[in-house]
């Protein structure tokens, strides 16, 4: 079985030129087999703000209405994405920049409307992943860059999230492939106190992690990124390591400086 | 030699949702090989104009500055194109989305400063072609949906003319395939007379091209596409029609009504 990456980045690496011209060059010199997954970033919202279209969010997550819809179409799979890419290409690496309606790669379906209308956000149907066409990408020695925007195959554009992307691509490859699926955000990895950067939890079990949800320290934005982890590491990826953006090269090496998720 | 259908699109189509549901929808019934290239619209100028970008010409051609290359790299490569790749995928076409730095298969450089800065916009090389990462997606029975954005292999992407990049894949491609390119515009064809929708030319010859340029009643934006169509025909694409996007089926046909390009 060859080895696989996934690196996932999210919006703080996205937002910051000088963090993401250096994630990138490092990505670009990763060897073998890798696929990056990215999130949005604040510019969706600037970009939505000036266009008068008001951002409304329930419980931090955004609703995602029609002229919402194309906002993010644009932003994610348009601008952060061609960014990337090109950036990844200035490095020799053979970028190509996929939504989940791109080769059908991905499909996902309206989230259904119970106490609120989420609008045009996607549920990820995690069999819909279209591994054939991703393994010939790969077998290409292209780098898919996935942006978090799938299809509902009638013709409908539906938001998403970034680390579920990234879970429910690894899981699929996991057949084919030893996955190593890496979470990067802005922490050096899940910490056991939000507010001590020293804290850094190397090696998280469920149990740990029951017992950190029970201690209240645990930051939570970071809940349903775990979540992801263990459903990916249930489901037959090798490894998923949660670390810090700028140290993605240390963090796929045995030194790593972040937080393994394990059974 | 197999067959491979190239069909481009114009804004005045992208610009009518019903235009182009229509044209989509036939476009995804042409059977064998076949890609489609895309033209703007004037959504990236009201986008623009919203943002608060001015958008500047210098003899109808738009100086791109680098607000504008991000409006145009959003909507073209993201909103207009994944638009179009979701509404092939309702179809069963399995289309996928491509600026230039996709897969690296289209490189141009920045148009050097000459009496006009045009800013972002790139000069196509047509050696840089990826043909042989073409060639596999086709092999894979995927649809390239290519958006007219190009990068200059050193990480900036650039603004450029979707009748050139659809005359620079049909010569590209045409030592591989036996290639039909069709430009889809508003009108029937090219007309002898531009006020007089009942003077299709049937056949362009360069000979009858150049009375036409001479009489001066030929519309003044038709001549770089005719140019376009002229040098494809003269480096080995084996047919190149000018015709309406509502007549794209019967123009794949020998009962054509628009105007065959022929040397």
């Amino acid at each position: 079985m060859s080895y696989l990456v996934i690196v996932k980045i999210g919006g703080n690496v996205i937002d910051d030129d000088h963090a993401l011209e250096r994630f990138v060059r490092d990505f670009s010199t990763i060897k073998g087999e890798k696929i990056l997954v990215h999130g949005g970033g604040r510019i969706a919202t600037t970009i939505a703000d000036k266009l008068g279209i008001k951002s409304q969010y329930v419980d931090g997550r955004r609703i995602t209405d029609s002229a919402t819809i194309d906002v993010v179409t644009m932003v994610y799979a348009g601008l952060v994405n061609k960014r990337i890419v090109a950036m990844l290409q200035k490095h020799n690496c053979n970028a190509i920049g996929l939504s989940g309606a791109d080769a059908n790669v991905i499909a996902g379906s309206k989230r259904p409307v119970k106490e609120i209308d989420y609008g045009f956000v996607g549920d990820i149907d995690p069999n819909s992943v279209a591994v054939d066409s991703l393994k010939k990408f790969l077998d290409m020695r292209l780098v898919p860059v996935v942006a978090p925007i799938v299809h509902d195959q009638n013709g409908q554009l539906l938001n998403t999230n970034a680390d579920t992307i990234a879970s429910v691509l690894a899981v699929a490859l996991s057949r084919w492939y030893q996955v190593k699926l890496v979470y990067c955000f802005e922490k050096q990895g899940v910490l056991a106190s939000v507010e001590d950067d020293s804290t850094v939890v190397t090696t998280l079990t469920k149990e740990i992690y029951n017992d950190l949800r029970v201690s209240g320290n645990l930051f939570s934005g970071i809940i349903p990124k775990i979540d992801n982890a263990f459903n990916a590491i249930d489901d037959g990826v090798s490894e998923v390591l949660i670390g810090s953006a700028s140290d993605l090269l240390i963090n796929l090496t045995p030194e790593n400086k972040g937080t393994s998720i394990t059974r």
